[in-house]
């Protein structure tokens, strides 16, 4: 059980500055700052600001790493799906030069900046504007991390943003490059799809993940517990509450991209969304299963717990209690009174101690009875 | 007690592997799959798959064993009602054949062949979906399991998937050979409702089940408790909180099947699901009734268990308080100094056993008072 | 307190036949039966099944026991309200006669046969039915016992289904041979209505009687608690989940008689239904509270449990600690060195026990300090 | 602290026959009347039931204790607002003349005749029919009391009804009487606005009574917990059941009221009742906060008295364990054994004494290192 | 840690007056004014009521300090946007002169003298009404205080209502002067979105402050707990619960403000308001996350607790079951009888130190098997 031993350990991890606190800093550090200002709220995660495009339709694709924003351009006007992906997301000017050029509200810019939102789903009639949390684990350490992926869906093209360089996005463009599946049939929404997709499935790895430290730390609970079976539970229960943050908003999110009526989404995709909002629905559940185990855990924790001193306590009273009257008879014929008739008797001593035995076996007998031994 | 000593076992259990992070298996067994990609998720249950089709109306009937899907499909286009089942799931190739002759959409076909979906309705205009659980209750371990059964609700044609050979619709089969009952008058409809009204019954049984657990432990509770009594409420709230993941989302499905609009379903048979709408609220009550009496059970046995530690140290503290001074008084006169007068008074030791009983029946005194004895 | 002891005892309570899980039997004994099979689930409360029936206005009334079902039916098509009473429900083949003549649904029939439903009411246009459930408290256990009563408000026509003898209908007879109020005057949804009030009514009296056992409990709790005490919290806890089973259902239904639009309740009739719904409501309020207060009997039983714990600790830990040390230099000077010269000194004795008073007083010094003395 | 000592007694308190059991009683005591039946349920308050009436214009008012029901009825009929107040209930025959007089319905005089209703509004199209409750704390006991006052808007007219003499309307009066305020120009409707007013500022003052006695309970719980503590927390969270009962049904009373379309409410007086709904709210949320901080207190109870006994523990601990090695070293020097040749040596003494010593200061710092001491 | 002991201190610490119960007070002090009547309610927090205005527009702006309230007035019926600020509310006169000015209800005049309000957002037609709280943290005590801001959105004129001097407007009035942002290009609309969204990013702070005391008070619990840190924890639960009372009436009233359809409001400001919206919700599920921590925190200290004092029995359980046996053999023989054959041999005493040793070693092995050394 040692490998799980560095789990939850407050201060020292380092993931540790991503935490609930750290969503406060935004407004904290944008105070004084008017709304829609541009300002990169988290950790840089990446060095340079990386642009990708890709453009398809049916019939063909392209795929390119652009140097600058206005190279995109020339592809997102077409016909053809355009993907414009940004990794990192510290060079605030080139995000506002994507803005100017789609339009899009400074708010918004000012959002996907900011990787400390909640899940969300916004509909402004020129695009379709939606905040995801990819979720990680930390292998290391267990705790749970969030990263932000923001979506725009505009006519014909879907612009993607991540603050780090790593993604789960590699799968579809290698559906894209192979034109494997529906994915180059259809259109920008069913991109957006795949891509809300493919975030929402990786929260079914962090579930799997803990749904494994739960199994772990049950067996341990009802074999063995010990003081480090607390704090891990008590890890996990905070880890929850976490992961239940970026949950819970998700199933509206989906419900919104569902119910949504923009001429931006067609209707043969909203069959899949369906699917999206069967998988976000599952996601709740098993948060919710989760806490409710973890919540069993703690209760069940303090009662073997309490049983456990119970044990320790009937093996002290036993002793205690059948040792206790003896050593008191042997100290009466331990004193000196010169006038112990007893003590010159010949059958003083084993008189007395055939009354010991006795007092001893009336003892046990009497937790025997009580079912204590 | 003795032959429950063996149930929820964790890691040891036969049925262990589709438990609750199971379901986190097929997101990640699917991922860089296509979305709509069949794949079979869970347990192959069946040597091989096995049809049957039944067709029937209220003049005659037919019931065969079928090679290939094909020869289903002369019953499907008749007036008369169509039953076709499916044993065993992992030769997608046949749900394909399947899907392309009743057109259905390959989400559906996908959620079909994973196991791991929750209990749901969807009416795809054409047809109806439903995905229902079918509890089990494994009597050697107390663990629940769940096999999926899906039903699609065609025209005419009713067609149930399920993971394994055996299944509870045995009855429906015969009632339609005798031909007794409403069954062969009525339509396909019917035919849906009777058997998830099966499947809903057998909530019943694992509910019977779970609540006889409950009285055994519940008497084990108040009579003897120890610590296998806790590991049994555990795993019954474990079971439980499993058991709600497939109840909830029941009453939503009938919910739905009861409004529905959809001309496959006809007027007369919403009456009877009006009933297994009953039937489903009744499901969930019990559920939510187990779940606040094994809280109940939970609660009561820490307190049972802070009851009996406190006879335990009543039981020391009475010993050691008497016995201690007395202990006490008879060191004193054991010391060896030559200057103690009381020593060579001649009423020295009847004096000091004397004053021995006096302590002695102060102490009893006291704690009569205190009602410790 | 001792005339409570038998209460909630498991297993040999005579009303135990009729608990939670006996509400599962219907399915497991329905099992193969087509859906509206007539079957009677539940126990056999009468010898015979008995029919009476009252047929009245505002200038006559009538009131005859009934050989067969035939003969209520001559009062039914007068324009005269009749009330039909069935008491017992085994005999299938009565029911099923009066369901024929008044175009009853099997599925209806079923229902009341089947005595594990809960409280609902339904429309079904020509009829309106209502399942009731009368709750009685069985003085000897304490334990809380249900009898169905299935209410059937036709045109001009009410029947009532009782499981067994005894109702607490009674006084509405007396009201109608008397004539006093205002039932002679009213039609059969009045009728309806005053039966559904007596039922209702029925259940103040439960919870009165609750009422009573919480107040006992917890001056129990406050003055003296001991095993019993948790035991009879535990009971009482138990049977507040049962209670609620019966009590939430009861809401819905008055809501649903209330907002009803069917033509068979007069315009009138529904202020009379609105206080109902002020009773239903209140049930739920004093359930709830009730559910509230047990858990804090619980955990106040946990603190208080805790807090004699410590009482006991710390007699123990008072008498041990200001002993042991004088029982270890009283083991000192028992000692049989021969080297030992304080032995020999003259003022050795009395030296020596001027320091246990010392030690000793210093330790009650500190216990008094620490305000455990 | 001891002045609060005599609080939240149970069954000896003087306000307890109106506790929550005491609302079953009206269903017994009613049991086999007719619906609608006047009788007076609750104790009775006032020796003689007593009647005022009031009737004022922006211009003049009239103030006059009447000796029948039939002397207001003059003021009724005119243009000016007549505001008739009585005082104890138990003469039904008044209470049942008004009714006549006013066509107030039979149901609605049997609620204002039963103390034991929840708060509610109910629009009987001719007139509003409201049900307080006038919150009162014992002094004494710390008990919640409860009086129901009813109130009738009919046009131009408004009828009071209270259990006891004293009231919380007297500064309405005074306010008719002086002219201030906008009262004397504004409608009857205005008039109950402001009596339901006075009844909710009611509330505020038994929660200030409430919060004052969470404090000290507070103060208590932190700095020096006792057995008398946890009664206190638990009678506490009794009283919060009770008055929760009444602030619920508060809210929705307002609301009904604010969005009422009937035209004996006049549009100005809609902005008074939006504030009437904000401190029903703000009631609503100070009691959830206050069942928080109980909730709490009772954990955190529980928590310190599980330190405490630690604490105990410890001292216990620490003293057995330094001296019980060195008992049993001085118990093997008290043997007598002829053959011990430490005895005789003349350093084994000193040499046992230097033993002692560091046998016993190992043990100090062992618990040093444990933190224990 | 000591730097936080002095912590939510109960009674001593100076915000403490304007705490929970400080909210009845309005009613108590009010009681016997008719409704509308205008008194300040609450502490006087600044010495001298002061007015300032801004008045601007995209192309100049004017800033003053004002001595009486009809100065104001000039500016209020221009085009241009005007700022009033009203620092300190005493001066019920100088509130009153705006509210006769602007039109304004005497209810809301009320409202805004009423410093114990809950937040809320109110449409009266002529002008918009908000009253949020602003959350100030006391770095001394840790106890949360909220200074109240009432807003008055009316054509062209935005008035604000402050207790105190110090604001979090300083900013906006820079950004004013400096023309920075969109503030001098928009309307009065657009003003208030920015006062309201400087207010709710005050809660930010608040909760950062609340998060780092959590995860301090999670190191310590982790770590080293003690009686302060269950101090600590409860004192934060407090906390919470009032500032739960500020957060939930937050998202109300920010949805309000969105849904609004007052023509007062303008199209483009309703982006940003939807802003506002995500931060009140990201509010709220912190507030929530929190919460459960804390719920968890005192969960685990009860654990933490448990599981120390079994450390603590065992140690006092090994030290007394090893050497109770053994002293009780030293007693044996040190009882002074003439014929104890044993003490005489010469292998007596090596033969008893040897038994001694054997029960000795017996009793560490017996708590080896046992794990608890």
């Amino acid at each position: 059980m040692n490998i799980k031993r560095e789990r939850f350990r407050i201060g020292s991890a380092p993931g540790a500055e991503n935490d609930m606190t750290g969503q406060m800093k935004t407004a904290v550090m944008k105070k004084g700052l008017h709304p829609g200002a541009l300002i990169h709220v988290g950790e840089r995660k990446v060095e340079k600001v990386r642009l990708t495009v890709m453009d398809y339709n049916q019939d063909m694709f392209v795929e390119r790493e652009l140097g600058t924003v206005d190279e995109s351009l020339e592809y997102a006007d077409r016909e053809t799906v355009t993907w414009i992906n940004v990794n990192g997301l510290h060079d605030t000017e080139k995000v506002n030069r994507i803005g100017e050029h789609f339009g899009i509200h400074p708010l918004v810019l000012e959002d996907i900046l900011d990787t400390e939102k909640r899940p969300e789903l916004d509909d402004y009639v020129d695009y379709i504007f939606i905040i995801l949390k990819m979720i990680l684990v930390d292998k290391e350490t267990g705790r749970i991390d969030a990263e932000q992926v923001s979506l725009l869906l505009c006519k014909n093209t879907v612009i993607s943003f991540q603050e780090g360089e790593g993604d789960v996005f590699e799968f579809i463009r290698e559906r894209i490059r192979t034109g494997k599946g529906r994915i180059r049939k259809a259109g920008a929404d069913y991109l957006v799809y795949t891509l809300t997709d493919a975030v929402v499935d990786n929260y079914f790895v962090a579930l799997e993940e803990i749904g494994e430290l739960i199994e772990d730390i049950e067996e341990e609970l009802l074999e063995d517990p010990g003081a480090e079976t607390l704090k891990d539970i008590y890890g996990l229960k905070r880890e929850l509450v976490l992961l239940r943050k970026y949950t819970f908003p998700l199933r509206e999110l989906v419900h919104k991209f569902q119910i949504s009526e923009s001429p931006l989404i067609d209707r043969n995709t909203k069959l899949y969304i369906r699917d999206l909002y069967d998988h976000a629905m599952q996601i709740m559940d098993t948060t919710e299963s989760y806490g409710d185990m973890i919540s069993g855990m703690l209760e069940t924790y303090l009662s073997i717990s309490s049983n456990r001193m119970n044990e320790v306590m009937k093996v002290l009273t036993v002793m205690a209690t059948i040792f206790i009257p003896l050593t008191f008879i042997a100290g009466i014929y331990g004193m000196n009174f010169e006038n112990m008739p007893e003590l010159e008797h010949h059958l003083g001593y084993p008189g007395v101690m055939v009354l010991m035995l006795i007092v001893g076996i009336g003892m046990v007998y009497f937790f025997r009875r009580r079912k204590w031994i």
